[in-house]
């Protein structure tokens, strides 16, 4: 790819993720919705001004990711996360576990070999946090109670995840991985994020203190980058996930004294990356995969959409395991619908181990795409409406004060 | 490359960026000096961090120089920029003959045929804007009337190089170029940069009103980003060069109602993407292939040198064509001394043409690298002595006014 070609995409990527973004404002919905649907517009199943599978444009999107979390994690308060994690560790383990569950159980009624059914049952157990974070954020919805327990729940079901991945990716290879090894892998990946936790709220105010005495340009932006790159890559090492390294970057850096500050640098560069994700998933959404009027494509269609009742279906109860406070379990599971990157990458991995056909990674992928647009609209019409009862409630009792406290209640 | 490896190469850097600049800036040198420096520690002469050729490094490199000439058509004020239009243009005329002449003159002297010789010579015309521009606004001088000089003739030259460039290939080729041919191409070149700026101008303010009405966010960053996007692709098309695209796209926002806060918003992601730029040119500096204690390299050491030395007086001489105004034309020719990707460009065409040895390449890598390093500090001294100067001139003339003066005088 020339430096024109890459203009040339990110012009396109561009003016599809806003074009798009605004209609979807427009009819009142997340403009993260109007970007994937741009990336259908001007992907594989479109005008095909982008390939979605080019690597420079794939390794943008991820960097997309990356920072996208590390924004998240800028925005998050970690004592709220933690006052909340006993209600994210049930969500995410029922989420994890009824999807897998049901998942396994439609492959194995639909008559494929038991390693086929588990490889379906794990795509469906991950949310993509990317999508779910992007539409709190975009509904101004990223501080409530819900919300925190919405991001607890899917980093920890990313951890598991990608455990159950690696189970049966070897499983699919024909090796046996003792519960030792499991327990091992697990004990990595959840072990790291509290390690990068613990080490980093001690590294981080000297990090600070020494930005302060430097006199280069943008000192705190590059070193915060710099901060969220490391644990990123370490994530990655420790065979967690990047987003989850950089996600803890970011709470671990908004506990400093200049965390405001940082989430103001790192906005700009963020949005200038993140788009190119969203437009990136839809453009490579292939639509005539799944053509329900083709004899040829209609059964994996009909299996798709089994797995998207059972994904769906899933989460939703999994958000009933959010025990022991009040909070509205309806939107809880709503926003650990959405499977994103993760369901994918179980899907090509099924597809390159030659366990998955390109028929059923297609199924996966209307599940995908399905939950991924899904959830939006979902959210946005619960969210609403959740505001609009208490503000009714709060008006009926206290008058006068109703329109501060929306005010105060309504998040920055 | 996967992200993990892009994550640790824009880690290698960042660090060697920002710890260099640092540097670079308590012994009261220009931040890109450091950059570039820091370059060479973690390329290919030191610690091979980074491969400068890696493909996906080079394109977020020449997005960062598209960035930067952006970001300077922004700062630029173009009605000053017509104003010094003359005296640009005489410097750059001077400036491309004096050294190609001079280039030619070293190879045919040292016995190299005609089309050997004239690819030397080609390679010493074209100034780096990207670093010259950089220096100027690292030493917060971008706004002087010499540096509006320097920016017009750079450009301009850049626009000669091209041509020069084509029309020395057609020669190595073996091609005849008619008058008529070369004419044409250098018309279409100019022509672009005049179009771009005057088309630009008439449907710049209707774009800013129209992303008024836009409700989606961000759309003033993205709306400029893609304009200048699309005028480098199309600079590019009528073969003139990307960075001359952006370069006009900043100058005609820059005019708009909301040229302020396009500069602001697009401050942060061009300041992620430029210092990849600078220290991928000193990651790709080879200094064994210019040992001057190797006798196998000692030959293209000297030619090296000699090129430098023409190169540096060449345009030194050009600068004093900035006829008609009071101008320190020293500063002109300093300003106008680095060459960078524009020179390299030049001898990576005619290595692959085979006209030019990889000794000879390296001989121009030589002269590209120390006009390069040259100019900053040199730049510096001077700046820093006229602002002394002048200081004293206004603190004699006009007593208590000199604080006040030296304050409103001081660029931003």
């Amino acid at each position: 790819m020339t430096i024109s070609g890459l203009l040339l995409a990110l012009l396109a990527i561009f003016a599809a993720a806003k074009l798009f973004g605004e209609l979807a404002e427009r009819i009142g919905q997340p403009a993260v919705l109007g970007e994937m649907f741009g990336g259908i517009v001007i992907g594989i199943s479109g005008l095909r001004l982008i390939d979605p599978h080019n690597a420079i444009l794939h390794l943008l999107s991820q960097l997309g990711v990356v920072l996208l979390l590390f924004l998240i994690g800028l925005e998050t308060d970690m004592k709220r996360l933690i006052s909340v994690g006993g209600a994210s560790v049930s969500v995410a383990v029922a989420g994890v576990a009824l999807p897998f569950a049901a998942g396994t159980g439609v492959g194995l009624l639909l008559g494929y070999p038991s390693n086929v059914a588990f490889f379906l049952g794990a795509a469906l157990t991950a949310t993509s946090v990317g999508i779910t974070a992007r539409v709190l954020s975009d509904l101004g919805h990223l501080k409530s109670d819900e919300s925190q327990v919405i991001l607890g729940a899917a980093v920890v079901d990313d951890i598991l995840g990608l455990v159950l991945l690696a189970v049966v990716s070897a499983a699919a290879a024909g090796e046996k991985l003792t519960t030792l090894a499991i327990a091992k892998m697990f004990g990595l990946a959840v072990g790291f994020v509290v390690l990068a936790i613990v080490i980093g709220s001690i590294l981080a105010p000297h990090l600070i203190r020494w930005i302060a005495r430097l006199r280069v340009a943008k000192a705190l932006f590059f070193t915060s980058l710099m901060f969220a790159f490391t644990l990123a890559w370490l994530a990655d090492l420790a065979g967690s996930a990047l987003i989850i390294g950089a996600f803890a970057a970011g709470l671990v850096l908004a506990r400093t004294e200049r965390g405001g500050d940082i989430e103001h640098e790192v906005h700009d560069v963020a949005h200038f990356f993140v788009p190119i994700f969203f437009v990136l998933v839809g453009a490579a959404v292939d639509l005539r995969s799944l053509n329900p009027m083709n004899a040829a494509t209609r059964p994996f269609f009909i299996v798709g959409l089994l797995l998207t009742i059972v994904a769906i279906a899933g989460k939703l109860l999994a958000g009933y395991a959010a025990f022991g406070r009040p909070l509205r379990k309806i939107i809880i599971g709503i926003g650990m619908i959405p499977r994103g990157e993760v369901g994918l990458i179980f899907a090509q991995v099924g597809l390159t181990a030659g366990v998955l056909t390109s028929g059923l990674y297609g199924s996966v992928a209307l599940m995908v795409m399905t939950t991924t647009f899904v959830a939006p609209p979902a959210l946005r019409i619960l969210l609403t409406k959740s505001r609009r009862e208490r503000d009714d409630r709060e008006s009926a009792l206290c008058g006068v004060v109703t329109e501060a406290m929306s005010d105060r209640d309504r998040p920055d």
